[in-house]
């Protein structure tokens, strides 16, 4: 039996989606899906507010009956109690996976910089909602029970990481952030202006060097502008790599969307796997 | 005669915001100001490429007959030639006022860590259009010409520096960044959610441990969001600067409008004079 724990660190979860998870996943012998009620909490922006958020994300990673914890939903918040919550976090944690993307990026990267769990990019609850969501979120269970079919396919022998552009640049240089020397990093982003990515890019390049590259997962999104930004989202990734120093090395299938994949920070597979 | 020269570093500017100014100042006596033809050039979203802008702008600073140089717009683009601007500019430059807000932030910023010139937070040429745009016009000819009645009021003994929020949060840890210890750190910001100043407050206050404290400009044009965020933009200032342990020190009268008031980094005022 796998036991996978549900919070939601940023945004609250609308009850349909986790209903139509919950059949998706009724059809799976030896997956248990235990929502966690904060999950449907408000608060302002918030699925509750911060003691709420953090305490939910304490008990879902400190059960030592769970398995994995999955977050619900993205939006933003994660920041708000993500040094908190590594901080206190017990034993029972340090054999988990935490998988999400977007804004709970805050909290993979904290707890991978400081050593906790298996922090993993990849589809949430609330990715049911788009077009191809049954598959996202299907490859996410695939992985939380052990299938790997949902890797992304570029992932090789190097140690990687995986976030949103705006979430990678917030993180830049906080308390948060952790080394990522050696490590391919890959991003991607929703609903920003080119010009936005482009400045974005001038941020986190600078805090990047030593990576080993960087790969652009999908930019969607992009509104329109009063007036086209003359380069596209892959000269921008080249000319601020170019600028720092650092490897591009091609795109990563990543991104806002139903074909989100999987890539766990640091290695994808242990040592001696196929 | 004060002459001024104007570039810009980002966005070009419309000929009719370059008619209007030229129409409010020939009512000076004593004020030249000469615009640099890059203003009007188009490059995707640039006002010319990066080279084009670059030049035009160490034309300004290099002209020893040039007593000010005065941004045309903010938009976006200064943080690309920014760098490789204060590194190239001749003795000529040293002696002369950069006035401009917003994006050209990063190129004050730039500057003040250079130790070239007087950057200056304070109207451009594309405020015209603003409502109070006369007045904001007017306010930044005044200080380039010598007057002092357009300062932010709460300037004081402290050294004092201004930025745009975006502007700044993508400025830390960059080769732009100046150090800003035991300065007052003026922030405001135009067109994000409440959500997103709120990140950006994440950012920033993490970067600015040692300045004398943090005052608010005005947070203008808040998109409406699907849900409220539930705080105000004070609180949030408030919020970070005391995780931050960054005195919070109140309201600045800056902002992306025609009240917007002049900030020139540094002292305000020569030691000495009142």
């Amino acid at each position: 039996m796998t036991r996978i724990a549900i919070c939601a660190p940023g945004k609250r979860l609308e009850r349909e989606y986790a209903d139509a998870v919950i059949d998706l996943a009724a059809g799976r012998a030896g997956l248990d899906l235990v929502f966690h009620r904060q999950c449907f909490a408000r608060h302002g922006h918030f699925a509750g507010d911060d003691a709420t958020r953090l305490a939910a994300l304490l008990e879902c990673a400190d059960d030592p009956d769970i398995d994995a914890v999955w977050f619900a939903h993205g939006g933003y918040g994660s920041n708000r109690i993500a040094a908190e919550a590594v901080t206190r976090m017990g034993p029972s944690a340090r054999g988990k996976a935490f998988l999400g993307y977007s804004d709970t990026g805050y909290l993979l990267a904290a707890l991978y910089r400081a050593g906790i769990g298996r922090p993993v990019h990849g589809p949430m609850v609330a990715d049911i909602r788009r077009d191809g969501g049954d598959a996202a979120v299907g490859r996410a269970l695939d992985w939380l029970c052990g299938e790997e079919g949902g890797l992304e396919a570029t992932l090789d022998e190097r140690p990687t990481a995986a976030f949103n552009l705006m979430t990678l640049a917030m993180l830049c240089g906080t308390d948060l952030m952790p080394d990522l020397a050696g490590h391919v990093v890959m991003v991607e982003e929703v609903s920003e202006h080119l010009y936005a990515i482009d400045r974005l890019f001038f941020h986190v390049t600078q805090h990047l060097s030593g990576i080993a590259g960087l790969r652009l997962g999908r930019i969607t999104d992009v509104p329109e502008n009063d007036r086209p930004f003359g380069t596209s989202e892959e000269d921008i990734a080249r000319y601020w790599c170019d600028r720092a120093g650092i490897p591009y090395l091609g795109f990563a299938d990543i991104g806002h969307d139903g074909a989100n994949k999987i890539v766990p920070f640091g290695l994808a597979r242990a040592p001696g796997r196929a």
